[in-house]
């Protein structure tokens, strides 16, 4: 029999028979494919992750945290913290018109684990005995052992110093500019350690105080309040540094009261009187 | 017929023919697993999802809310805004000397709902008529119903109050240290509802005023300026709550103004004269 | 021979042998899915990216920032800054009695680019040579081109003024509260260019300084020390405008020192003196 020549439609049924294999290969393939993503995404919903941060979750955070925050105390609260122990009440007798005694009130700043007070040397200068008192409540006599008297500061040293002395931070005048706060500790009018604020107001300014051969140069102006028995008493910057020791006051009609304008010597030259190096 | 052994070559091909199917398929896996791959990677750069945030980027937005944030308006702003309904003024007529009538003025604080109005006993002490002016205007004349002396505290009830009474909030004064911040509102030489500011300069001060028998304990001090006219005005701190009731200052010529030191009761003092508990 | 009937064992190999062929295709299909999900979680492994950040992360990140922010400088040292370049000394000499010149100091502020001084008109009332000191160091007589009584300003020209002139910015006084930041820079007591500090006490008071025909009316209150010399100079808000001229003070023994109470005339009303219309 001769065989017969395959038809046109076996020729093509051949032909699609030999690409069945290759399209069920590439079907497979696609399969795969498509199975793998399917398996990535359940498990993608499935374990999610932690949800990614966005810019306004953290803007949402910093605008609470911003609205929540608690305002921080006064610099002026923690100033006193900080130079309360560091803090003398200085009592000076001096011998007053016919015969009388008189009593006059000063501050004093503890400045070195020597227990060196400072003071304005003012409120010791006619003194025959004075009298400290220190934050812890210990008093002692004490002698005078600086006086330099173009600054109005004295050195004073206790004959019985307590157990334990707190000596202040100095700070530096010449990183203070005006406007910078102000705080004054001493005793006004004999009020034991009292504070009060204000700011730098000035420079350089000179002084002669009443019954002073000396003008003062280079002082601190400032506006907190200072009255009789603040002299002595240390200025501080608003981290409780040590700045200056108040020395005295403006006013018109020369009585002695705070009226704005309060003057101290910058810590720097006041503190050459117990050997440091002016800065 | 021998069948012939097949040869090297033809028993390799067999071989090969062997793991020809096997290794069709292990392509036919890596192209599953490729396709599958790269339809991932497709997919991560169709939709790259938000750019994941960086510490940096979090430090960035924090500098950024720090610089751009809004300072605060000052406490004294605030305070003001709190305590101004609460503020009255006193005014009391003196009979003086030869007949003719003085004309005192204080300032005074609602400190409740019935309408108790706390004042410095000074200020109401001699007088035979009280008006008092409240925050909204109102007029009214005035009893005093409570005097307490050894505070130099009066309470006042308004004979016509006001439809709307504000009560200040009382705050704790134990709760403040020295260099908190002190505001004082009041009417000082007569100028209805002024603010001073300053801080808290010191506790547990006794202080006598002139032509009083009582010595006053436990004063609080402050560097906040008072003057005449603002005795019986409230003292606040930060956040407006009242913590004293203004009395006295201290000034050295015995003259009545403000040198840098004034006194306030502590107003858990002062409110025992309304009945409340001392705390 | 008769065809045996396939057994049920062979039937049942035939369907398995049937089953073979997809049962292995679809195990490649798996194996393939698997494959490329081992090569996804290596990839991850290998290459984490980093790590997502978490709200604690930023919650510390802020709690950090909060803690280590440098606390701004005072608004007070700012505003010095800011105005000092156009604060003027202002002195005056005044024919006295039996034919002595007395010399008054006051305080003045540029502000406009014309070189337009504004200073307190009681200053420079009387006086027939007003010498003027700027900021750069500069002298020059000056002559008065405005004056209004009824606000107490006068407006000053330099005859020869420095090379550059530095205006202040003007605020505007109707958006401050009871309670803002005031300050002060002035001359008192001729100490130069002097910053005081503290808050706006109130406003729309009246005020007639002594020797004057007129009563001020509309004057802002402050609590920041004006003495004698800061009359004329700029009351400034925390930001450095100008918002008042210094006028004057309240002192109940009618000398002329701050006892807590100053007062400034609302710049809107004194810049109408150049022109300015009141806002």
């Amino acid at each position: 029999m001769s065989e017969q020549a395959p038809s046109w439609s076996e020729r093509w049924r051949a032909r699609l028979q030999r690409l069945r294999a290759p399209a069920l290969r590439v079907a497979l393939f696609a399969l795969g494919a498509a199975a793998a993503f399917a398996a990535l995404l359940l498990y993608q919903a499935l374990f999610p992750g932690p949800r990614q941060l966005t810019t306004r979750d953290v803007s949402n955070s910093i605008a609470q945290a911003f609205a929540s925050a608690t305002p921080q105390p006064a610099f002026s609260e923690r100033v006193y913290q900080v130079i309360q122990p560091s803090l003398v009440l200085v009592q000076a007798q001096v011998p007053g018109a016919d015969g009388k005694v008189e009593h006059g009130v000063g501050s004093g700043v503890v400045i070195n684990d020597q227990g060196d007070i400072l003071t304005s040397l003012h409120v010791v200068t006619e003194a025959n005995d004075i009298q400290l008192t220190f934050a812890d409540g210990t008093k002692s006599s004490a002698e005078v052992t600086v006086k330099q008297p173009e600054h109005d500061i004295a050195v004073l040293r206790a004959n019985t110093p307590p157990a334990k002395l707190v000596p202040a931070t100095l700070g530096n005048p010449n990183a203070e500019r005006v406007g910078d706060e102000a705080f004054v500790v001493g005793n006004p009018f004999g009020l034991y350690s009292s504070m009060s604020a204000g700011v730098i107001s000035g420079f350089d300014r000179s002084f002669q105080p009443v019954s002073s051969n000396y003008r003062l140069e280079d002082l601190i102006q400032i506006d907190a309040a200072v009255n009789p028995g603040n002299s002595g008493g240390p200025l501080l910057n608003r981290y409780g540094e040590v700045i200056g020791i108040v020395t005295g006051l403006v006013n018109p009609t020369d009585q002695n009261f705070f009226v704005g304008v309060g003057f101290a010597v910058p810590i720097n030259m006041a503190a050459t009187a117990v050997g440091a190096p002016q800065y």
